[in-house]
């Protein structure tokens, strides 16, 4: 079907700080931009083994100023997230991005909800999510009733949704993708490869890209008035499931 | 001596096509933020092999993506890059350096024109920098006479200029740099060590971090007026010789 506005699809992973950043962007941006903004998990492990890359924390020299720009970077976007020291552990987003994948197939409204308790999880609160215990404890946070959240994960494990992460993330491999954030902006009438972008610093070329308004990473509000911290409601009401 | 107002160090080398961005957003602002911007050419090769990094182009996926990358961020900066199809040899840039960091000590006015033309060579011509004749079509292309182009770089060669770039290197690794650009902020009674900043694509944070207005990559003029092109004169004709 032919595209009739922009679409800006965020093919994003739980254990990436900076895909954090670029989800709360084109979550506020879906209220401003004349444009389809879609969410899309996938698995940066499997991009990473895919192209060789190895995650910028790797490097000593990167880990350390990691934690000097995502400190900037948390208050800039208005996202409270923490550096993790010791994050082997938290780090295994498997389990993870298949209940976000089971979630976008069955229930889309929840999606983003639970990524952003997932993140409230490992990058600020810095807890596991990795445990079943812990994936429940997200779908809490995010408004499911524990048998709701019970079903998600069991319905996580299946085939399809595994084979559904896998799809997605390959054709992020395909096109081009080598790390998270990606960002996929197809217009109508343009080429269906769309233009790739590259982590959460390219909004203002993407925003031109799309001829839509770049108004800074959080342009909806004053910040003092609508906090989001581990403690707070999820944004989205609605999406309870 | 105590720093009266914000002080912006860039560390660059003309190997490093983000860091010609960089360079023209910082020459740019001179004219207009309230803060001593400071250019200091180092040494990338030195501070990957200190590190253990390696150039974004050394990973396939990486290096495809930068030919798209590089093509929207020289409009979006209005810098006439062109990506390398294969630069090995163009990539050798330390004799570049050695010819900058001469030109610091001895003709700081000739800096900033002199690094320019290096990039117009590399980066938008694609043509070799690591040969003596390219080296002096450079100068002439930033207005040095042909004797002070030869002056230069015999002074290049000698030992107390080798040293400069060799301290200068190490005094980033020392602070944290890892690739190029690199950029430290020190502010009038801040820590001494600063604020260290990667990459062309921090500069709202910067600016927000100097107290200065952030006004996009290209904030003195209509870029059609005010052509920089391989052709064009160099900027400051002051800097001549």
């Amino acid at each position: 079907m032919a595209l009739t506005r922009p679409c800006v699809s965020l093919l994003y992973d739980v254990a990436s700080p900076y895909s954090w950043l670029a989800f709360e962007v084109c979550d506020r941006y879906t209220k401003i931009w004349d444009a389809d903004i879609k969410f899309n998990p996938f698995l940066l492990g499997g991009v990473m083994k895919a192209t060789g890359n190895a995650p910028p924390g790797a490097l000593p020299a990167k880990r350390v100023y990691m934690r000097e720009d995502l400190a900037r970077c948390a208050k800039h976007f208005n996202v409270p997230l923490n550096y993790i020291k010791d994050g082997k552990v938290l780090y295994t987003s498997l389990a993870a991005q298949r209940l976000l994948t089971a979630v976008s197939l069955d229930e889309p409204a929840l999606l983003r909800p639970l990524s952003r308790a997932l993140w409230l999880r490992i990058w600020s609160a810095n807890t596991d999510i990795a445990q079943q215990e812990s994936l429940a404890a997200a779908c809490a946070a995010a408004g499911a009733t524990p048998r709701d959240a019970a079903a998600l994960l069991l319905r996580s494990t299946e085939p399809d949704v595994k084979e559904r992460l896998r799809a997605v993330t390959q054709v992020a491999i395909d096109r081009g993708a080598f790390g998270a954030p990606t960002l996929i902006v197809t217009l109508p009438g343009g080429p269906p490869e769309g233009d790739l972008f590259f982590g959460c610093d390219r909004f203002d070329q993407l925003a031109a890209a799309i001829g839509q308004p770049w108004l800074g990473p959080d342009p909806l509000s004053n910040a003092a008035s609508r906090p989001l911290s581990p403690g707070a409601e999820p944004h989205e009401r609605q999406s309870r499931l």
